[in-house]
């Protein structure tokens, strides 16, 4: 810091002088880039045996997150505290990939997990922890904000976990910069204005909808709003022509959207586990005149909001996506489809959503920055941290730099999707996958008793049984090979080490993970040790990222049929014989190629606990028969979602739910329970 | 701010000498308080004619709010900020009533609105950049945060007008700092678990109930939760009975709430104003087996968790009436009330809430301090700013200082309901009030044409129309009789002046006022001037505060019976020769009695168009029947509210909703069209 404050005061001197400012700034932002950061490391107060997650966050205090940016290089201009120990940041990321993409990208992934998960987030904080706080690489991890609902429902929180956490912890699972509530905020306004505007035009004829839609005001000409003028264009109708000058039927053909109810498919969203929403009637006021329906609500992060928000490059892409959001289908043959631009919402939904473009910096618990951004579902959506988020990390990490990104659920789903879908919009190309792995997991795919979230673990899981790893190593090669073979990238396998498992186990896995295509496999201890546990693995990825051939290619070609970009992944990736595609399925192909939908990217929907659609298919399945039940779209998004099985949206309240042991200390503002 | 750094440097030498430390501190705050502040008065920009709200806004430019928290003496540790322009304040407020309530308590109510209102917010607003840029008085503003579904909904914010207005205006009309959203997130958790509940009691019996309530951890004896301690200690059950120990009947009597379907009165929220959300059918999926129920959803303002954080001094407060709330009755005879406490939600909710209870500081276009905290609904609750933010405020602007609050609808029913049911909770007695009116509303109480938003304002509000005036002073009259008469209180008038008013019409207000026994009658140019425009009413307020008798008094006692108080408020405030209970409302009251309910305070549900139920009957009626249809509980909150007539707790989005105006420019940021 001494060094760049000598060079300021240099170059405000030099520029007394006159000398070219963007010169400056150029040699300013270059030497800024290339340099360390000055990281100042929490030291770990580390315990055997390691307490409670909750226990271990409350003995580690977070320091200032103005320091945390001021330690990164971020500019006062470029960030907004949020209380003490959080910051929106608004770094300017620069437009050419060449000045951005300098800096290693590590995506973490992760084998198919049981029902308890598997440690990916875990494992990507301390992973950051050994990068930034004991290797001294400028690393920034970008993981995803956590729903309430599971914080309240079923115990388990999304900070990591041991002496690889995220602080403050209770900020984190609670409202932290509030954009979830801004999704959900934008989500139902969106709702209310699609049956909003379903009652009146049922209750008013084509003149009286255009006369309220382009209302006259005394004394001035009449006139539509920038957001109906899309609309205009959409329908071919000059958007110059003057309102007075329509004829009737541009009046009806511009008013009158005819949506057909049958055909909704935007859900009302709540962040909670709210059971009883779903599956509700609405409209059952007398007010309503019996234009009564039935609807849903999701939990908030499954909003196409949060899809769009996680897969933006900025504001002005977010925009551009909102306005296509298809909600419904008009009564129109063949049907239209109905977007944001049509119901006029797109400026307000952008104007809600204008802060939650910026990530959330936070803190691990050995002080290394982490970007918080986004949470879009695994299944319906693509279940991977914001494009945003991991561009601008890159440009802060500069040059000799390391990103961490997570992908969710099993590298079947989750780096599948990162591949074919996030990083063609972002166009960033990941140097290294790294692939978690437990010994628990491996035995539930050797044939293991069944894992259950609540009910005691069975005995197999802690103690030695190489017979079950040994056959469950299965699931690991699958998907070693699949990232290897389809996506062309070298993977470090990192085994997160429980304290059961036994020195042959893991030897067990690093030998047969490297046999098998792993550019390395290392036991990482970041649970139990904090950054110190994961030094191997950070080596490795090091090592990975700077030697290892990276043949990066996408699975299918957008110019692909639907059909086949769905084949493709259902029997590449999960081997499957064949793709059953039901008869609604089918209907829906057809119509999304209609509208020319076809060039949108594949969003499978299906369980994680399986390669295949089916949970009880542990290992590494093949030739199982693949069901399409129905294909929805995401349109603003950018993807079409095939159904395997039935996904639920709505989580629901357990008999004690983990609100029961939170509680607050209203002295000392102490929290209880969160974990 | 140089005097105090040479006091702070003095009092750190004398401190090397061990001096009272204690001593040092007293003296050291006692100086803070008689300190006028150092603000800087940001200058206006006017114009004549006066722009549109949102171009003024945009032209004038925010202090950082850490400028102005410096400015109004506070320290870094009394406020996190919220970006560079909102920051939630953290001051301790003194327990002491003597210490804290120096300076002067200005409540600002209205007299009878029209639909259009008549700004009361913008009078607040323009008194305090009065008192505070040009009269140099500790002066802060303490309103009321607006709900998102206005803003969207129906053109019209709440952020004051013209050249007396809070900045920045788009982030005091969107999330703010997020407390509308915590409590419609806690709002809805509460919903969840009461249904929930509901449905793991039909499934299960009591014993599987009570096992899953209190766990058997391997290792650990089974124990009650802290929220579970405040069940047992209802029932009557020794908290410190070991669980393996319960009889059969005690598990049961702990372990099943017996939820009566028809009674819950908790309803789910959201903030968008979504009439098919009005009435509904919930639970209709296979997973919730039949149990269905008819239910509705308000707007997020309505919850009684906002007129809880609205009359808590404290989060322990907080946590106390979070307990309290009666979300339904059990199917026992007697029924019995079922609490957030009997649902083990208490901690949850609190910790939800604990960010909320920090009113958040922003500025008005001089920049002046306001902050903004909490927006209870004027019906079914109090609608009144916060406790907390009036305590804070008179603490930080010391003994001589003036604080503002604003009471919402007219003074029949905000300002009653501000003494009734807010002193009485905080103990602070006003100082004055000020009792807006407009020429408009006055000559409409005087049988003048109907005034309907949207519509074209008649002739007769636009020209002298003397009769129509005179006929319409009976409102401002009775007012002021009410105020005076009825709460002790001395009325500064104050006459928010229209461009079409005369000077006749003016003073014909001002003698009329006088007469009748306002202190005084001042206009009021803050729209068209800023603070400039009110410093006459200011310097009356201030001379009122300082030397008009003040007999503050309550209506009625809390011992009266429920029927009294209600027949007080009913008579005496708004003339009804008579109170006429239905049947049900008579069963309620009867049930409130026998529930230990009788002491709770009352919060009419009654229209603001008339001081009577009916919004027909203009000026001062008398003599009229007042019909209580229903009576509802906020025992939380502490009020019974009896219903007057219909009251929508759910807006609706007409045929073209404010949003289609609304835009944003995704490169400048600049959001177009929010009012």
């Amino acid at each position: 810091m001494l060094l760049i404050t000598i060079l300021k005061i240099y170059i405000s001197k030099i520029s007394k002088f006159k000398c070219n400012q963007n010169l400056q700034q150029k040699f300013f932002s270059l030497y800024k880039k290339k340099m360390v950061w000055n990281l100042k490391r929490n030291p770990l107060k580390r315990l055997v045996p390691v307490p409670s997650d909750i226990e271990i966050a409350h003995e580690h205090k977070c320091k200032p997150i103005s320091q945390l940016c001021s330690e990164i290089g971020l500019e006062p201009d470029e960030y907004e505290l949020y209380g003490h120990y959080k910051a929106k940041i608004d770094h300017r990321i620069p437009m050419e990939m060449d000045k951005l993409k300098q800096g290693k990208y590590v995506v973490i992934a992760g084998i198919t997990p049981t029902p308890l998960g598997e440690g990916k987030s875990t494992t990507t904080i301390g992973l950051a922890q050994s990068l930034a706080a004991h290797l001294n690489r400028n690393t920034i991890a970008c993981i995803r904000q956590p729903s309430q609902g599971p914080t309240f429902g079923i115990k388990g929180g999304a900070a990591g976990g041991g002496y690889s956490q995220v602080i403050p912890m209770d900020e984190f699972n609670l409202h932290l910069t509030g954009d979830i509530h801004a999704i959900a905020a934008a989500n139902n306004l969106i709702a209310a204005a699609i049956d909003a505007r379903y009652f009146h035009e049922s209750t008013q004829n084509d003149a009286q909808l255009f006369n309220r839609l382009v209302p006259k005001h005394p004394g001035k000409p009449r006139k539509f709003t920038l957001i109906q003028l899309r609309r205009l264009k959409k329908l071919g109708i000059p958007i110059d022509l003057d309102p007075e000058k329509f004829t009737t039927e541009q009046k009806a053909e511009f008013a009158r959207l005819d949506i057909d109810l049958d055909t909704i498919t935007w859900n009302r969203v709540v962040d909670c586990n709210d059971r009883f929403l779903r599956k509700i009637t609405i409209g059952q006021s007398s007010t309503e005149k019996g234009l009564e329906r039935k609807t849903q609500f999701d939990i908030a992060v499954a909003s196409e909001l949060m899809a769009i928000l996680a897969l933006a490059n900025n504001l002005e892409d977010v925009k551009d996506r909102v306005g296509k959001i298809v909600v419904a289908f008009s009564k129109h043959d063949p049907p239209r489809p109905i977007t944001c631009d049509d119901l006029g919402v797109t400026g307000a939904i952008t104007v809600l959503l204008k802060d939650t473009i910026k990530p959330t910096l936070v803190q691990t618990l050995e002080g290394t920055p982490i970007l918080v951004h986004c949470g879009p579902f695994a299944n319906i959506a693509h279940g991977n941290s914001s494009i945003i988020a991991d561009k601008m990390a890159l440009d802060i990490v500069g040059p000799e730099g390391f990103v961490l990104t997570e992908s969710g659920f099993g590298a079947d789903v989750g780096l599948e999707k990162f591949i074919n879908i996030k990083s063609r919009d972002s166009g960033l190309v990941p140097d290294c996958v790294v692939l978690v792995c437990t010994v628990r997991a491996l035995k539930s795919h050797g044939g293991g008793p069944a894992v259950t979230p609540g009910a005691i673990l069975a005995k197999e899981y802690k103690e030695e049984n190489i017979e079950l790893l040994q056959n469950g190593l299965i699931n690991l090669r699958r998907h070693i090979e699949n990232i290897t073979r389809h996506f062309g990238l070298p993977v470090v396998v990192a085994i997160n080490k429980f304290a059961t498992d036994t020195e042959a186990e893991l030897k067990m896995i690093q030998e047969d993970a490297i046999n098998n295509g792993a550019f390395d496999a290392c036991i990482a201890q970041h649970w139990q040790l904090g950054g110190e546990g994961a030094i191997d693995l950070a080596k490795s990825v090091i090592e990975c990222c700077e030697k290892a051939s990276n043949n990066f290619k996408f699975l299918y070609d957008l110019e692909d049929s639907l059909e086949t970009k769905i084949e493709k992944i259902a029997k590449k990736i999960y081997r499957a014989s064949e793709v059953e595609f039901s008869e609604k399925a089918k209907q829906r192909l057809e119509l999304y190629e209609k509208l020319g939908l076809g060039s949108l990217k594949i969003c499978i929907a299906k369980t994680p606990l399986s390669i295949s659609h089916d949970p009880n298919l542990k290992g590494a399945p093949e030739g199982f028969r693949f069901p399409i039940k129905d294909i929805r779209a995401s349109v603003g998004a950018g993807f079409l979602y095939p159904l395997a099985g039935e996904i639920t949206t709505m989580p629901g309240l357990p008999t004690r739910p983990a609100f029961y042991d939170i509680d607050i200390d209203c002295e000392s503002k102490i929290i209880e329970g969160l974990f």
